[in-house]
């Protein structure tokens, strides 16, 4: 999608400082240490108890095309330090036009349910390739997780009614809104109105008309019976123009006319006014003057709450169109991901684990190169535990299971900087994480999901943590670097 | 911006909607009526008092590249009806092919201050350019406006301090960041993180390391003197890593063997903590160790309302670096902008004004060729009228001036589908758009500007709305169309 959408080459798409670090890194030596980044959120909005993790299959095209073209080159080489002089040096630009993408990714599956502190992506790359490339995978993960996510609790608020996304133009941006089509998609709306989404990603388009079309005639019943004659296979009336009841009216006038002349009359949509109540009257209307198979069409600043009310006074709605809630993720509006160093390896050396403190606990990274392990119940989701696969676990059970019996969530996307799992389709992905979901809902709904930190992995962690205390007020005291016996560095 | 980001088309970038209706618009035999349309938003998020008009130079560039290509064409070819035909005709799909905008927009200065109701742009066009262009103008204006506007205020929250955005990584996709990055300089930030954005837009950039850099290395001491050694003029160093406090002890120390070596350190960012505690520490240490012209440069979740307290609690900050809530523009994530039907001219006839009812008053829509009136007072804005074209106005005087004294806001950007003004430089739309916030905060911080609906449009709107509603009674009766004696169409 990225590379049909966008004409720059995307290697600029970074914070100015993963530059200053990676020159500063190489002016070290450090130009061939290796380093573990991992991709991760804190914690979920209020109220939400799963995650759908998408966007990795943009992250795999974005690192397979990963470069920095001359034009950009020339741009950095026009930057200048304060004192007025280039801010990098010829050696880093020309290593930049150079640079591409070569570690080794690996990720959740696209539309599988992840919980806070889990990786969604884990990196394994050399030193300065990981860091540059970490503004973007934030910005590609963030996103699509938060609206695929928003998407299936609006899907599942609509039980057995279809969900569309109409909400191109509320979305943060002409990506903004593509991007937004593509995870709504994932996390199970049934189609979009946004055309160039479906065209880029084959999503079902739908549509019919707008008010402006009611207001381009003298009167509704003139316009739905203009609409009716141009599109009498696309007949689906939006009655609120003036008046929804009127409207109604209007509409199963047309949809006799229509119907004597061989066509069939899709439905209404409501967009105003008491949405429960109208509901009820245009079902029991259409119902009375022989149009039991019209649908019901809602719209009009929906969100999962106000779905979930209407489906609980019984509205008839049948479809349920969604718009800026939706495409902005609304009230969240943004996943706190983070990406987090976890281990470092010097040239020649062994893994080193890394760990960034904060007097905030729930701040603190974790160390060593993650994995998750998910245990299942009759492929019902009952636990996950966090550990390190460079020491293994020290547990062998969990959650009544041997440790064999769970499942390795985190499966290599790109190695050597190749892609080593092709792209999946949208519709399977959409397919996959709606049934990983189903699943979990039949025993989590509105519960908190046991994700956890593996027993060894804590204590190795904990352990971790009160050394490098130790270490950083014995430095702040000397004022200098420390190290050897009072080294925090946990090795393998 | 658009032409260098973009690969293909974006006619494409439209709610399938507006395609069936001008589908039908044109079976109809309306490819030659005219419309007026304006976008405009109802209200602003709750606490806000004005608005920063943004994006209108987007739509400028989308409009003089408006197509359809032959892959677009050929992919809405394979769209097909509920039954299973073809949704458009080919005599459809040729015409797009062949369209391009031909139409007239009047827009608001780039950066100038709107408030609800008023035309931010206003579109006069063959109806069914007007119809299709609808879903991209909607989408450019109101992200762009929005965080225009969250920049302002934040910009203005932080007073002397500069505020630079840093939200990359958690806006709402690639071009979320850039146009939030575009909208941000606007609204008055001084730079961004952003390189794709300062290479596209000229935007100052800015950066130096982050936690991974000091997690690199075994201490902080050694992070910052290697970061100092191969970035000496760029030396800003984040010192939350494990410990603010000695954070800062730390930078001294590396602060001041830079100076012997001639170099100056440019300051420290606090990321976490107490960030009035901790800068108040910091700028004591700093001036007490001979650092007094190092800046403190906070971030961490800032917001308008967290800088204004941080600066109520006297907090040396001198440089906001404010991601998320500026870029997504929260807690609003959208500002509901809408683009109504004002007017229509069928071929060979006069003007006849279009209003869209609703039961909620707020909904009710503006008719006729709208143009604002702002009134100043030594340059100061002192009240707006919204006004018809089409009629003129019937005030002589209004806010103590005579009508003459006043500007009209909606200047034209495109006639005949051509651009008639040529694109600003970015930089003088931000210094035109800080100095018109000044004025009005001079008079109107905190306070509700008086932007009201001249006398006699409000007026014949108020008769409009009366005469439609009757009609509308009728209509619902009879069942059929009515016209002629009953006609609630205002013409001019």
């Amino acid at each position: 999608m990225l590379q049909q959408l966008y004409r720059p080459d995307l290697g600029l798409l970074t914070d100015l400082y993963e530059l200053t670090m990676s020159h500063a890194y190489r002016e070290n030596g450090m130009e061939q240490d290796e380093a573990i980044f991992y991709l991760y959120f804190r914690k979920l909005p209020a109220g939400w108890n799963y995650a759908i993790a998408a966007g990795t299959d943009l992250v795999a095209e974005y690192l397979e095309n990963w470069r920095f073209s001359a034009e950009d080159v020339a741009y950095l080489g026009s930057l200048k330090t304060a004192e007025g002089h280039p801010l990098f040096t010829e050696s880093f630009l020309n290593y930049l036009q150079r640079l591409r993408f070569t570690g080794r990714v690996d990720v959740l599956p696209e539309g599988e349910l992840v919980f806070p502190n889990q990786p969604i992506l884990r990196i394994q790359a050399p030193l300065i390739e990981a860091q540059i490339i970490e503004s973007a995978l934030l910005n590609l993960v963030n996103f699509s997780t938060l609206i695929a996510t928003k998407a299936a609790r609006i899907v599942q608020a609509a039980g057995d009614g279809s969900v569309l996304e109409f909400g191109l133009r509320r979305a943060q941006g002409i990506d903004g809104s593509i991007t937004a089509s593509r995870s709504a998609y994932i996390g199970g709306c049934s189609g979009t109105s946004n055309v160039l989404a479906g065209r880029l990603l084959g999503i079902p388009v739908k549509g019919t008309h707008a008010h402006s079309w009611v207001m381009s005639f003298d009167t509704e019943p003139e316009a739905f019976e203009r609409y009716a004659k141009a599109m009498p296979e696309n007949a689906l009336f939006l009655v609120d123009t003036y008046d929804s009841i009127q409207g109604i009216k209007h509409a199963i006038a047309v949809g006799k006319k229509l119907r004597q002349k061989g066509y069939r009359m899709l439905g209404i949509r409501l967009d105003s006014g008491d949405l429960a109540k109208l509901s009820k009257t245009a079902r029991k209307m259409l119902d009375e003057a022989g149009f039991p198979e019209a649908v019901i069409v809602a719209s009009n600043q929906l969100d999962e709450d106000l779905i979930a009310r209407l489906r609980k006074e019984k509205a008839p709605i049948a479809v349920w169109g969604v718009g800026t809630q939706l495409v902005t993720g609304q009230p969240a509006a943004a996943i706190g991901g983070v990406y987090k160093m976890a281990a470092i390896r010097k040239k020649g050396e062994d893994w080193q684990a890394r760990i960034k403190l904060s007097e905030n606990p729930e701040k603190i990274s974790h160390p060593g190169q993650l994995q998750i392990r998910r245990f299942y119940e009759n492929d019902i989701p009952i636990g996950d535990l966090l550990y390190d696969q460079l020491h293994g676990p020290s547990q062998t059970q969990a959650f009544g299971q041997k440790w064999d019996e769970g499942r390795d969530l985190l499966q290599p996307l790109l190695i050597n900087g190749k892609r080593v799992q092709p792209p999946k389709k949208l519709s399977d992905i959409r397919a996959f994480s709606m049934r990983e979901r189903q699943r979990f809902l039949q025993k989590w709904n509105g519960k908190t999901y046991p994700a956890k930190e593996e027993k060894g992995f804590a204590e190795r962690k904990n352990k971790l943590i009160q050394r490098l205390s130790v270490q950083q007020n014995h430095a702040g005291k000397n004022g200098v670097q420390t190290k050897t016996n009072e080294s925090a560095i946990m090795t393998n």
